[in-house]
């Protein structure tokens, strides 16, 4: 079969090595340079966390080691106050497990130079899509000032957020599509490296919370921090000046302006734009035995649970799996839509709360509370309270399952405490009655 | 101004008249022939509930009474059971409003006689948009073989629910968009006038409700009943051939089998694949002060409450009403977004309810009861308590305003029940308490 792939980012380029594994004649393009000799593009976030959805794919195709070679482990979030206090709450204290900051562009060329090895995979760089017929299988590229058609049985698109691919599906009637925006953007600023080392500790995920927006830090092997400013739009346009950005930023992140140092802040603030953050969601991923969508493209989510890759992974996990089933190419992409849509949306919803969680509940009593309840109760029974983080960042359990899981355990412990309510009532009562009895 | 309208349907001219009379250059763009010279298209619904919302907007543009003159006043439901008993449901009880059955072709023709008599309106019918630059306001049509550029200041999309110049405007960040198709599907059938007469009585929406789907019947001015049967998709799936189709129709709508007769039956039903339906929301509607979309291409809903055309209508009321205060453009489309999609949102989400209640609870003894209640409430209190259907079809009230209502009187029943058992209870006490008294 001909597979062409629109896309040869991280889910692009893997999805082409798992086809091409099968024996398919697979075609990869992109409509960037190749990322391996390309400058770095300014806004697009560069380090991402893999965690265990991800590193089960990667493992699949023999890349999980080779990646975490260069990987930097974080084992928990490091809060920062306005007073420039740190704490610590580890993402998995039973089992330490982490996450692994990963540079896009590193994972990209690793899963790149696995592609060129295979010799029925062609890479093609500079090919942006500028139309397709889905139902007959036919694309067009340009190339420069160049046209060229190119033909497959199947287009993947693994074409991000703004899916060219996309755009050709949600055309077809029975085709369900959203996008939402959240109403806050992004800047990316950072924390460089000083005399050769991290000015932070590295091996955590940083994050500054403040209620209604927040700031975090990511570590990068050079040493250096990714840092993002998530906030309202309203509030980064309120902010015209370098003397307003440092007005801000010294009394929010205060700690955080001389790692930054004022100068590179005020330039990186700047520069651009914010960005926006949206949701997508599609049902169903194909159309006929024709086109498919996977990662971004298929459901791009917000950043708050650093699954956006790792699901994107995980989806081409799922796919070769049906694939090695003696199934029609039809019944596989019908069963994949089937089997992926209700994770996908729920992964989608968990990202948008996580952002919440991040900004203000890590600083509530209620939450470090029930955070230290799960910790007791993931350590008395590991394989029967496995906290909703946990489940989704460090195990395989589709997310619809870790949410009915979260579900389950809320009811659980409302009835408990109920049940606690109750009983110390009837003792209570009891105590009573037989004092009463004594007395008489 | 330059206004292009992109659709000379019911909303798109409507809206030209209401441009052309605030004095803009305007031009209305359809990629269909004129339709007053046209053969009806087969699948597109054609005939229509007008009701409050249309009626004031063609009102605004003094064609009200001709409308009406020529519309079949519909006074309420007439629900037929799978015997084939009648009953009637009335809309109104109080006050003896109606829904209005127009047929989509003469509205159509009513208004598009208006525009020609305004000088500053140009029709443009066979031109296809292709493609629009909505940054430059810049738009290429095609007809017949030949290419068309045109250029507006505004490019108001009235496209309908597949809308072109939607198709553009998702593409903008900060573009919420949603499509949702439901389940079911629909075929169109034909009550055919017998001896120049109604086969039914004609001042009704006929509905036999069968619990997981439905058929409906709105009376033409030819004394014709167009029929609707609303099923899921794998229901029409299940009927292969005419026997089977008999069989279907014998069993749920035995009294409507002579009415169409067998052989029409036969030929309509399979004659076309079942239609989809889906609703479509956005936010905002406008596009900086180059585009906006009204209507379908805004709020596509299915038509279970009769409120897509309204809805549509509404739209031109709201925005003329905008457009003569003293604002710069970009503010009037802004003010528009804002004031809408609330209420859009709401129909649409109304109109999915509807169909349940339409298909189901008609039926039941606890939705007769409520109506009931609701009626009585209305008899007593008109301006204190006005049912939910009736400030949906019978009032400009804003349809989120509508559903609050309605929740606000839910509320108010709930606790007027429950206050109610209480009290008989308390008095059952206090009998007892003093009967004890008495015995005692």
């Amino acid at each position: 079969m001909k597979v062409a792939i629109i896309g040869a980012g991280l889910v692009g380029s893997l999805a082409a090595l798992n086809f091409a594994r099968m024996g398919n004649e697979v075609h990869l393009y992109e409509y960037r340079e190749d990322i391996r000799t390309a400058e770095l593009v300014q806004g697009r976030s560069i380090n991402l966390a893999l965690s265990q959805r991800g590193r089960k794919a990667l493992a699949a195709v023999g890349l999980e080691q080779q990646v975490l070679a260069t990987a930097i482990p974080m084992q928990g979030r490091m809060l920062h106050d306005v007073r420039g206090r740190t704490s610590v709450v580890l993402y998995d204290p039973c089992t330490k497990q982490c996450l692994y900051s990963v540079g896009r562009k590193q994972l990209n060329e690793v899963l790149l130079n696995a592609c060129e090895k295979l010799p029925n995979i062609s890479c093609h760089f500079n090919h942006k899509l500028t139309s397709a017929d889905i139902r007959e299988g036919v694309m067009q590229f340009k190339r420069a000032e160049e046209h060229i058609t190119a033909s497959a049985d199947l287009i993947v698109g693994c074409d991000g957020a703004f899916s060219k691919v996309r755009q050709h599906m949600v055309k077809a009637a029975g085709f369900n599509y959203s996008q939402q925006y959240i109403e806050h953007g992004y800047v990316e600023l950072c924390i460089p490296a000083k005399s050769g080392e991290f000015q932070m500790p590295p091996n955590y995920l940083h994050i500054w919370p403040r209620d209604t927006f927040m700031m975090i830090a990511l570590p990068n092997q050079d040493k250096s921090f990714t840092v993002t400013l998530f906030m309202p739009f309203k509030n980064f346009a309120a902010i015209k000046t370098p003397e307003q950005l440092l007005e801000f930023f010294n009394k929010f992140y205060a700690d955080a302006v001389p790692l930054i140092g004022e100068e590179r802040l005020v330039q990186d603030f700047f520069k651009l734009k914010p960005q926006y953050l949206l949701s997508v969601k599609c049902q169903p991923y194909h159309f006929s035995d024709k086109a498919l969508i996977l990662g971004d493209a298929a459901h791009a989510m917000v950043p708050y649970y650093g699954q956006g890759m790792n699901a994107g992974m995980e989806d081409v996990t799922l796919l070769t799996s049906l694939l090695n089933k003696p199934l029609k190419l039809q019944e596989v992409l019908e069963q994949f839509s089937e089997m992926r849509w209700q994770d996908a949306h729920t992964i989608c919803d968990l990202a948008l709360y996580n952002y919440v969680e991040m900004r203000d509940l890590t600083k509530r009593w209620s939450f470090r509370c029930r955070k230290w309840l799960d910790t007791l109760l993931f350590r008395l029974f590991p394989i029967f309270w496995v906290p909703l983080y946990n489940s989704v960042s460090f195990t395989s359990m589709p997310y619809s399952k870790c949410i009915a899981n979260r579900n389950w355990q809320d009811r659980f412990l409302k009835r408990s405490f109920a049940g606690a309510l109750l009983a110390g009532l009837a003792a209570y009562l009891g105590a009573l009655y037989f004092r009463g009895l004594h007395a008489s």
